[in-house]
């Protein structure tokens, strides 16, 4: 038996995509691929218990280390017994380098070769990190698949300037492929970066594939570039890695992303838009977006979504969830956060077996009309 | 069989007090007494599920008539198949008649003989709510157990004004008997004022008694006067209230005047305290309050409460729910309102059992020294 933390099955392949079927085993359980995997940025998916994200089929969940490492501080969850007991998870967990956070929320960047200075972008402290401080915190964190330190750049910066990051990136992922404590029971992924250029991306795979990580991520999209774009990169991307591991697209969770991604051979999503726009009374729904808020809906009895069984759906109508995003009730966020993650997570299982029934195109094209993406200038993304 | 929506049956007296152990019976179950009643001010005990609320054996729960009167309406409410399908409670519930909120709440009030003349608290829109209405309006949300329209005047208010009061308190209540629509599906109560007077919280009895309502509510008190000065008077004013009737007394949730109270012979009790506090990450343990967000326990992992089995503290620490409430993140106020509410929930169950064994003076003793009432000036009521 190998002692690698992270293994990645292959169960087979769509007929006509490019779509895998696959499970990923780590220490704390084996999951199902392609899916997708709720975020929970400080150590709890906003508003949800870890029995509700288990009930939703929730098989693996997200974690930030830029912020748990800002607060409580992961000596603190180290202090705990680790991430999983401290939030009491016993499912995997996956957490980034804190890299993206650091290139979209923090100010003041300085970035060299050694790593990065910044400002907190909660009080202001001056911080540093480097690949070899982000690993050693993810390390202390103890999720079953960890990210390597990566630089992000904008997806429209110059080829010069994302080829002297994809070169820089590639050293600091070795530095902290070195630096890593627990290769047997945490697995350390590469990112590919790369921007928009087919030649970088190629580079940096080439870099990654060289050394030894447990899986590839796709890094660098879903950063204001258009659907089209990131799905031409995916395209030209995902065959660059190998077959036998894992391959995960950060960021991205719009439900015709995700199954764009699946397409293309992407194995893993992460995104905070369902929870996030739950928050604001939005609802991912079999006919595309529901704004709950909306004044037409304070007699609709109805469940938000007609088509769906989930907890929110089965026991609550879409009157009294506007009753409670109207009166200010934290258990209105509660019920349509639970809606969009479990409209995405059963969105996955839907994929996953329209993959074994070498039917994933045509599940496409229904999901998409039903959605309303197939109209000129789709609003409900 | 009589027709009456709520019957009250008698168990026992404790031995060495006034106590009572009983039992309510409603159109949608019975409930044991004495017992502490959750308040779900807007159709939603905050931040908490039906389920949870269930889990931790939450018998009953309250809603307030007027607030659902502004927001969404009781009409809405009424279309909506009631206050039970709307929020999805099927166990007993029990309104306030919105008297309370007029009088808390309420700017620029005008009250005569009709009723009351107020501003909207939510619009400052000009708003009428007379015994009558007070009626329809639970009749629409139609809860198992309703609050007659009062007056609740200051408990330091004049002897005459509060006699004057008292008695249109009387005549309101008779014309709410009157207009009462659903009497074989809820059941009224009286509500009996009088201050700290003896002799107008006799005369208040005397014609509430005299009418037949389903049960008592004590008012006006917990509104300012000292705890001692509540228990002189529920001393004498238990007394006036027949024994085949249940007896709430209204807006009361702090562990001592729950026990104090059921001393006294009250059977009902509710308060938005236990969720209030929780809010603010003040927690009630079996040793007194517990200010979880204190740094003091950053590095402390253990539950809020060793001795308690709630499902709070059965999962987890209170460093974890501090980092919650630092974060902002409301899972943590889930966690607190969760056990503040098992917490008074299960206190309740204790002093059940204590009357059964006639030892509750006991019960009181051990409980009050080790939650530190005991003591000089108590912080931790």
């Amino acid at each position: 038996m190998s002692e690698a933390a992270i293994k990645y099955r292959l169960i087979k392949k769509e007929k006509h995509t490019g779509a895998r079927l696959g499970e990923i085993t780590t220490p704390h359980g084996t999951i199902q691929t392609p899916i997708f995997m709720p975020v929970g940025t400080q150590a709890t998916v906003k508003s949800l218990s870890p029995e509700e994200l288990k009930e939703m089929n929730a098989q693996i969940i997200l974690s930030n280390t830029y912020h748990l490492w800002e607060r409580p501080g992961d000596d603190l969850v180290a202090e705990a017994g680790g991430l999983h007991k401290f939030m009491n998870w016993d499912r995997p967990i996956l957490t980034d380098s804190g890299g993206f956070q650091v290139f979209s929320l923090a100010k003041l960047r300085d970035i060299n070769e050694q790593g990065v200075n910044f400002r907190s972008n909660l009080n202001g402290a001056k911080l540093f990190l480097s690949p070899e401080k982000a690993i050693h915190i993810e390390n202390n964190l103890g999720a079953d698949i960890m990210m390597s330190f990566d630089e992000c750049p904008p997806f429209f910066e110059s080829y010069d300037y994302i080829k002297k990051s994809v070169e820089r990136t590639s050293r600091w992922a070795e530095r902290g492929l070195n630096a890593h404590r627990n290769p047997k029971t945490q697995g350390l992924f590469g990112i590919v970066q790369g921007g928009g250029h087919k030649q970088l991306r190629q580079q940096s795979a080439r870099d990654l594939t060289a050394m030894d990580f447990a899986g590839y991520s796709i890094g660098g999209l879903s950063v204001g570039e258009s659907k089209s774009e990131m799905n031409h990169v995916l395209e030209f991307t995902t065959p660059m890695l190998p077959e036998n591991k894992p391959r995960y697209l950060m960021g991205v969770g719009s439900p015709d992303a995700l199954i764009d991604g699946a397409i293309r051979g992407v194995d893993m999503f992460d995104c905070v838009l369902p929870t996030r726009i739950a928050r604001n009374g939005t609802c991912m729904t079999s006919h595309g977006r529901l704004v709950v808020k909306n004044a037409k809906f304070a007699r609709d009895f109805r469940p938000i979504d007609e088509n769906c069984n989930c907890y929110t759906c089965r026991n609550f109508t879409r009157a009294y969830v506007r009753h409670l995003f109207k009166a200010d009730e934290t258990f209105g966020l509660r019920l349509t956060s639970y809606h969009n993650l479990y409209f995405l997570i059963n969105l996955m299982k839907q994929v996953r077996e329209a993959i074994k029934n070498d039917e994933l195109l045509d599940f496409k094209e229904a999901f998409f009309e039903q959605y309303g993406l197939n109209v000129a200038n789709p609003k409900n993304f």
